[in-house]
């Protein structure tokens, strides 16, 4: 039932055509898309601007470059995170503007105009075996509209490395932390900023690591209070989160 | 060394009394805190009026209540969490100003003056035995300056009870969202808004929620990619963090 | 918006009082559960009869009380699952109707009319520790109307028993069975029946049987393919489930 | 021991051949299946007109295609699920008749003769990755003579999807959901019918969703009472567990 | 149906009272335990006399008591595990020849002659905190008609003290091994003896003892191949498959 | 320091030639193994006739060859347990008489005389997916010397299988009990039968059976108290015990 | 049998009264500790000096007095840990000269003299809370003979305040920290020292910090390579580790 | 802000150029590191002398090649770990001087001075499995300067060969022990030396062992209280500790 719809019974109504008693039972059916619902749904992507996201972990290339075709010939701004060279290949093939991040493993396309200097956020990881996540962080944050400041490879044992950075970290609105291991910098991190700190608990690390489960509790029992948690390796949550943040400042003012 | 032995340093280099090699040497050795970094923690405090805090579990009455009266004396607002009754009654004979919120297990006490309507932020809990964690997180999130919409016992498997509360959902600038059992709450919401969700996790439910993890892992792998999740029972860390949010926004106009 | 609300609006708009615009424009805003969301939740419960139900577990005596008798003041039956002696002798106060099933930890009410020899369902239980489980399983069946079968001490260890009690599981048109330790009863009588087995773990046992954790895993691993399986020490959910097969099945013919 | 030798035994006791004592010896040793049990056993099967089924997985293309051929001759149905495309190849050559369903990952021959419209059931998933595993519960739903309405990509993230299928819902007599990552889905469904509703946990996810566990741990929490649960991917148990439910009910009436 | 009756229902054929099809009927229907099922079941008990074992956790004193007194009136031994003092004050008062090993938490009485010298067995202990367990494992044994040779305090970071009791552990035709923290001790003590191992893990340790799962898993991964495990705390099982290795053993000679 | 060094040694003081005082020093630094430790551990080796075994998983084909060969060398009985067939291929080049056992993954080869009739044990499985398990037990077993009876595919779920073989069962002095998924066949072995049981959960099932913990717990927690565990899927520990408990018997009689 | 009794028996051959065969066959038998193990045990504890322990958990306060008293008799220095005040109380009637390290719960008599300035070690803690874990490494650690420098509340959300202590933990041969919560305080002191440090994880902390499993993971993924860990709480054995690495250091030079 | 720059500032202040305000105002923001921090850490390496390390897991041969001719271009000695052929074969191209350790997977090239004799410390694994992770230890430790002692294949099971080995125990300044499966090599060796223990758990085992899993927990419940223990496989992390403690013994004298 759409709005013409709708605008169709009301008519009838008024014109007498239709009783009101018929007109409720219709309303009583009514489905709740079209009430409104999924137009709150559009209305949020439309003024958010966000791109439609593809995960391309477990597609194959040709369903990848499927989807990303349709989604790209909407107009608007198009992802797809974990993506494989071969994703990419055949996403080239269909949109030759598309670029690939390769550290990101990310596949984007920009349609809409962008502006600059949103947030800023920053990105933040302990080692290098980090950077995939981290990147996937950052690449998404970009295509989400934000200005990103990368600072890497500043793990705890080394503390002077983050030190050095803290005037990098006090401009940012939000700050993303990416860690495996013990999981520490995001406490680190939470104790030299005033503001909301996203940590990316990665599966970097071997034996007791579990796959990233140590980051993960390191990261939900951290004592610095402004810190929150994604999944394991989840840099594409953390950086949705952080245009939240961010868009829900900026719409206030 | 304070600020003062520095500027007799510099003054001692200044009238020649002081070699600049030797000023150099006592500047290598110059502890961390007296370099700026203190002060900064300070700004923080200052500039974002955050409260002491005080988590009283496992402290004594006695102790609580030393602890409060200590930092009611400088002057700013002060918090205990998981503060018990008889804790309360022991603050209350050193501090008669100070209140507590029962169900929330918050004992407070406002010495600073206090801006409106800052925010908002909607606090949601799915049951009503998530109430204490939800509680602790709104109590402590208005003690940190926000205004804060409690919207209560809104469950998944009633979809009607959360759907009706869309408009208060969409206002806010952060939603905390506490859930038990399944923890399904936040996904929903998340659904529903354009602004970050915190999940809470609580340790509601019996057998195979285990003691709040189920809720935990259910939160972590969320489809809605604005969730994010702090640690189990964690109602003070989620009010921390929309505080942050918050003020990040608000420092940015 | 009640059903008037919404009728008066359409007579405005066939007495020409209200135009079709401003009519669509209200009904855009429409709340979902008035539009009859809420109704087929309540026609839900009113076409099944089911009980109004309390979880005690973690309400004092007294606020058992207060709703179990603001329930009963509905006129339906009321239930209370995991209920102490003292909160029974609460509600007897306040309703003095009220029965104790002691082994189950229920207290029930009855306010309506009962249709007896519904089912029947077989409650199959493997130890005598496991009694408190079968039983607020079987009672809370017997007051959503079901006809229950009751079968005790029938563990795995001695065959004799259940293969003994075959003809009462072959009447059953679902069968609940609870127990502890290895679980293993429930791939049993799956084996013995062709009714679903609805399993229900107990945390009875001690050691590595981690709190029920052992047996809700050999139930999940069934090797009869009608086995499902509902939380540990979860009696009314299976209870439950079980009605909903029967009344499932009722409601075709 | 079969029905004639026994019989023969009766005649030789009625002709005095055989001793009382001697019968009585003869009778103590009696195997089980041949006093009664594998008959009811047969009973239950030619009943239910169940299909045999084979679980591909581990096994040889050509382990597949002999258990299939010799399961096929004795003129019932016959099913394969977890069957790759070389084993349906090998099974294919051997019986011409056999059907692939790819997504399901199913291979079936009917040689029965088939009812329509029992049921009907509804088969419902949360993503379109969880698909295998809901197309394995409603082929295999199908085989076993039930009517399928199939219901996809209604993740909770966004309502008015699983809101506007609300009709389907309420005329199936048993609702599986299939969903992966935080299995939140049951719950939502759950809340929205009056039927028995088989939560299946898929493997879908990563990081924290440790293979579904997360989904399964939610699915044992629901706050829905009518959601039982099977192993994580199962999607032939829920399938057969629906059937059961279906059939119990039809046996009744 | 007895013995007599299948006597009589074959008279009655013999006799021609019975017609071969009525009694081909009458046994289709033969309970399991009536076709000499029980029999076997109530032979091996008679064959091994084995005392009737009443596991008293969770049980009242009263309940205990009145077990214990309705076994004890059957003639043959009986024993109750994990008995509290208070449960043994209320057995004394119904049988005042029962005996209470404190350290086993058992409480027994003897009604039938015993053979002594049967095995022997060995039952060891790591430390004085297993002494529990391992005297539970001891003194159901020796109800269970075995000799037992205790070897205490063996621990295996002073190997001199396990060292210098081989030749006790040689002789041992089961030797029985109680451990908590690390569960090392089967390991070393099934290098020392050509024996069966029964390893017990003990609930003794802290922090990451997990409550005995870490001696569990110790035990199970076992380099010695002839360890073998029984549940945590399990001192009653492995004195049970003790007693059936030795009879297991003797049977045969 | 061997018997005839010791020897050597006394004849010195014996002579004069050595102190006492030297001797005693000597002494003092025996190592182990020359005060008769070794010689029990070979005496062990001896009496038992166990055949020298090696574990083929993660070694090269070339390695087991090579082992294989010096073990065969010393003219016992020789076995590599977890053995591929390109393992096989090597051995079998350096030793043509060594035998493969294709399903166990055992290559053995006897080289002493075999005693025929010692036991006997049986060796039961649940599925055929646990028969490369079983047949390891069984395989094993045999080359230590033991009668096997083994019993195939008797799930719990049809207990008519399993209850027509319970005379085989009742003549065995051990009995292995393989099985995956909830593991409850060692529960039901364990009732029928007057012997030890050993348990060997398998690694086969999906799901929530976390390769074999399932059924790991299931046997841990079996309410039949003869049963005791092995590691899962260690086929050959379970033969190593039934060896050790037949062995065990005979050497009393 | 003792120095004495082997001297005595090599007289016995060099005065011909036994012969070297009947020596040997004695020697043969000659228990372990006999032949010096035991004495290697003991040197080994009159070397370190070390005083005899008790752990008090899980004992009555007359069993740890009793203990007490006859450890003291011996001449050396006695400790009791995990000692309640009412353990104490009974420890001080039998020992006045025994003392209560009431924070550490620890109850210490020196009767050996004592050498200052062994070492110096360090014990850092994170919080508060952890106090008590690291009172107990400090006092225990003083009692086996270091000087302890303690450095309290330096969390790492707070970096200044561990950074100020630099110079503190610069001269320690070795560090413990203890920590709760994340764990990530012994990552951090790691990167600031040139010497071991032993990590003691606490239960500190609540939800998904389970009782500590979540520093101990944090801890054993340090990305500091010269941390270790000892078991949850496990301040004794870190000070036992410490004395160690001391003594190790000591010996050498 | 160099050494340089400070001491510019400094000499403007005494030059009168720069007022003692505006020096403070830049103190305040002067970075940790030019404080004397980085200098410290590079102190630390060059006093040590210890290598760079690569963890080559993960990274390409090109990029171990690299990260290593840059490493040895500064001097001093490099050290990769987890290094295969392939990472070998590259490296050897760029700097032929290197080695490969193919047990250890470790690549080493020495360009300092080295002191013999340091320590000594002993490297013991339980099993011929765990010689990698033993090896990994035992190099690292050789290229930290370290001389080790391996005693290799000395399990639990068989203890008279780890008994034959403790005079070279007992000369180590610290005892590396890796072992798998239950992991209780550690507990005794600690029994039998007075240095610390540094356990290596390995991922040696199946089943039950979990991936190390099962010996991680058994050494960290050790009864010896001279064990810690560093993450599973983490032979480099135990060398490194090994090498902190002889140099933290050596620093002293």
């Amino acid at each position: 039932m759409t709005r013409e719809t709708i605008l169709q019974m009301l008519e009838g109504v008024r014109s007498g055509e239709l009783s009101t008693a018929d007109a409720l039972t219709q309303l009583a059916k009514l489905p709740y898309e079209d009430a409104g619902f999924a137009k709150i749904d559009h209305h949020r992507s439309l003024r958010l601007g966000l791109p439609e996201v593809i995960y391309a972990a477990g597609k194959t290339p040709a369903q990848v470059a499927g989807i990303f075709e349709r989604m790209a010939a909407a107009g608007g701004d198009v992802l797809a995170t974990r993506a494989s060279a071969e994703a990419f290949a055949a996403v080239h093939e269909v949109e030759p503007r598309a670029t690939y991040h390769e550290t990101a493993r990310v596949i984007g396309m920009r349609q809409q105009p962008h502006v600059a200097g949103v947030g800023p956020i920053a990105v933040v990881c302990a080692g290098t075996s980090d950077l995939p996540v981290a990147e996937e962080a950052a690449v998404v944050a970009e295509y989400l509209g934000l200005e990103v400041h990368r600072v890497v490879d500043v793990g705890v044992a080394g503390l002077h490395r983050i030190l050095s950075q803290r005037e990098v970290l006090a401009t940012a609105r939000a700050v993303i932390v990416c860690a495996g291991m013990e999981g520490a910098l995001p406490s680190v991190v939470g104790g030299l900023v005033a503001a909301p700190v996203i940590a990316v608990p990665t599966s970097v690390g071997y034996g007791a690591s579990f796959g990233g489960v140590a980051a993960l509790l390191g990261m939900l029992n951290s004592c610095s209070p402004n810190v929150t948690v994604v999944n394991i390796d989840n840099g594409f949550g953390a950086a949705y989160v952080a245009a939240m943040i961010v868009r829900s400042g900026d719409r206030k003012s």
